[in-house]
């Protein structure tokens, strides 16, 4: 069992009566810290002349570890747990987003002009204009957030209602980092004609598609016939948010360490979407040395069980992950927990570069490799250098969308790459921040404007 | 052409520069005023020793009225027409309807909570317990509005991007009337089995499903099919809520002209979807005689031309809409512009009740037969006695949902056409006050509480 730092998923709020005498909310305090939890907000609910109410939010590292906490609270004398709160079921209650009307309707004739017999005469004004549908609807600035279930975040093959809290959590990040209004589409159907169908049949309503949480390796037959049969942005998040995000922090690390692009030796784990797609945006980006692995080991020529995706990686080496890292500069897992081992990193080449993404817990804790390698990198909030794709999804859709992009293009992905790297500056360039922060409100406008660049550029943009 | 009542559909302002002379603006209101312009808000923008720059905002009669009223405003001396907006088109812009968050996302830990990581442990509770897609999503509050664009409002088969506007209105009217999230989906196909699988497809975010502006006879079929393989309510409005308004108005108007329900003779013109739905209905409470016709007279059994639905209501009689007319006590009109004449209400029973409710332009004028009925409702705002859905979908979705109903019976529409009528007391029930105005803030909470009560009654609750 791997030993995970306390962190807000994990967060609980406890609602507690105690007595206003010395020592007893240290008391708790004490008990808390002695537990584990992380002391967070300490809320006055009430207060008499004997007793406060309290509420005491603690991040714990798991379930069970809350558990403990709440136990070790409920242990000490005088002091009463009146409520248990789960922060992040709470959060949940009723869904995490709303749609609502951007204009009042109080009077009759807001009524006439929004509604009937009003609207009618937008309606008409589309049919003979077809491209008014743009300006006079919410097509332009709306995405669908399309998945069928099978690959939720890295749970598996939990259907489409179990999927649907992520794709409500996709819809606040397109709100809050590009302004942008996405809707979730969970499909009953894992089939992927199915799921084309369905995206053609729904499509008139929105101005682009990001599909999400799709398993490999039907994900890319499902993006690569509707990128064919629609003429609006379709872009699966696993596989290209990752790969921009990932490229972007490879730039600024190989900046560290003086390396270039087309000398180093790259090894990726896991050859799904998300590992397929960076393997692809790398080999643009100059990359000449890609070794893949899969959890049977190298991607090799020699073996008989590999997808198309797999064989397009395919080199003559055999072997283990183990054998690929040797000598490596850089390793990039999109994988599984604990699938590497600290000896595996001290066999990589000098000043290795260790992008550890598998979540929510990494190929390897940083902890266990901390003086070994140059960079260390992962998909978590908790440690330095979050590979997060929320840098790159609002701002690539923000982008396409503005100039009414017909679809989206590898040079965008580059584009969009090297606008992230640029926003470290190299006076902020360090080992420890590789890349922007999520909250770094330049972003998203830094990625929009490279990606209608390119799509200037490409003759794509349509607006 | 019929003359249609300025209103808030052809509004415009016009923004103008107007000399601070005495007379000046008065010359401006007169012109407006003689070309039939109906004056609204005058709002003073700017001010000068000079001018004056002032928006004028005007209701006109349809798009040739309101470029009259420009021309004879750009005709005054001295007036300078500094710009014209159609405030239909203006409030259009970009669409009408937004997708919010309902939580901040303002730090990491929010960030942990709402998405990864945190929110795998919501992915995790719904794939455990599918029930729980109910409290931990959006799923129990969010309604599909589903359209194939093929019978927009009485436009016809304008397709499903011009039908856009019309839903994103109804998503509005949603919100607003009854707090619920409803999302515009628009077809590309207006085939019955593939309408019938792409909403199967997307059911799993929804708690239930609103058609809208299907044709018949497509509709009957796409809503049969989908309350037997959904496990939703399934509500087609241009049906059911058109039906259970007009019961509502009829329930009132029998009151007002001392009828009963089982003794008059009832003329439906119009056997499209909601001509049948209000027929079926008006059945189940108890009507006797019921005429249907459609555009060539009464649907007789001599008649080879019918479909299915039509057949359900033959009668022995042959002849024209004037021949159904004849001693008629009701008519329901669902069909065309000016297909009745006063003549035709004249030969009608005693007290007749007219309802003539084609949009934008009904059966008949009202002003034509003022005398000559005892009641007479509209689907126009601009008249007393507006027969408009708006009272019974968005009451009638929020009851079905909140005790989550498994489907929506028959039952339901006419206790919600019961707790609609019962609104307007002995006291204020008059011939031009026979339902609750849209307005009235009572009305979805009776509806929705009918609605509960029957399907409580009916064993359908499931919460």
């Amino acid at each position: 069992m791997v030993n995970l730092t306390p962190n807000s998923s994990f967060s609980l709020t406890l609602r507690l009566q105690i007595p206003n005498r010395v020592g007893m909310l240290a008391s708790v305090t004490h008990a808390i810290a002695n537990s584990g939890g992380n002391l967070g907000q300490i809320d006055l609910i009430e207060q008499t002349r004997h007793i406060s109410i309290r509420d005491i939010t603690i991040d714990a590292a798991s379930t069970e570890h809350a558990e403990t906490i709440v136990q070790a609270v409920k242990a000490l004398p005088d002091i009463k747990v009146m409520d248990v709160y789960d922060r992040t079921f709470n959060l949940h209650r009723s869904g995490k987003i709303s749609i609502t009307s951007k204009i009042a309707l109080k009077s009759v004739s807001d009524l006439a002009m929004a509604y009937t017999p009003g609207v009618g005469r937008i309606c008409t004004a589309i049919a003979q204009d077809p491209e008014q549908v743009y300006h006079l609807t919410i097509k332009q600035n709306t995405v669908a957030i399309v998945t069928d279930g099978s690959a939720v975040l890295g749970l598996g093959n939990l259907g489409p209602a179990a999927a649907l809290p992520v794709m409500e959590g996709k819809a606040m990040l397109f709100k809050e980092f590009a302004g942008l209004d996405a809707f979730p589409i969970c499909l009953t159907s894992q089939d992927t004609d199915t799921i084309v169908e369905t995206v053609k049949q729904i499509a008139p309503v929105f101005g682009g598609v990001n599909l999400e949480d799709i398993a490999a390796p039907r994900c890319f037959e499902i993006e690569t016939r509707l990128r064919q049969e629609l003429d609006i942005p379709i872009f699966h998040d696993d596989q290209h948010g990752t790969a921009i995000v990932t490229l972007a922090a490879l730039i600024n690390s190989l900046k560290l360490v003086d390396k270039s692009m087309n000398e180093i030796r790259i090894v990726i784990n896991g050859a799904g979407a998300a590992g397929v797609a960076i393997a692809r945006l790398l080999r643009k980006a100059e990359a000449q040395t890609i070794l893949m692995c899969d959890s049977k080991g190298i991607l090799s020529l020699q073996r008989a069980d590999m997808t198309e995706q797999k064989r397009e990686f395919a080199v003559e080496q055999n072997g283990s992950l183990a054998d690929a890292l040797k000598d490596a500069d850089v390793f990039i897992g999109v994988s599984a927990p604990g699938v590497v081992t600290p000896e595996m990193v001290r066999s990589m080449a000098h000043d290795p570069i260790v992008f550890a993404m598998a979540n929510p817990i990494p190929e390897i804790q940083p902890e266990l490799v901390t003086n070994d390698v140059a960079v260390m990198a992962t998909g978590r909030s908790d440690y330095p250098n979050q590979i997060n794709n929320v840098l790159a999804f609002p701002g690539v859709f923000r982008g396409a969308l503005d100039c009414r992009a017909a679809t989206i293009t590898t040079t965008m992905y580059l584009e969009a790459a090297h606008a992230i790297a640029e926003l470290v500056s190299p006076a902020e360039l360090h080992r420890e921040h590789i890349i922007p922060s999520v909250f770094d409100r330049r972003v998203a406008t830094a990625v929009a404007n490279a990606v209608q660049r390119a799509a200037r550029q490409e003759g794509i943009a349509r607006d």
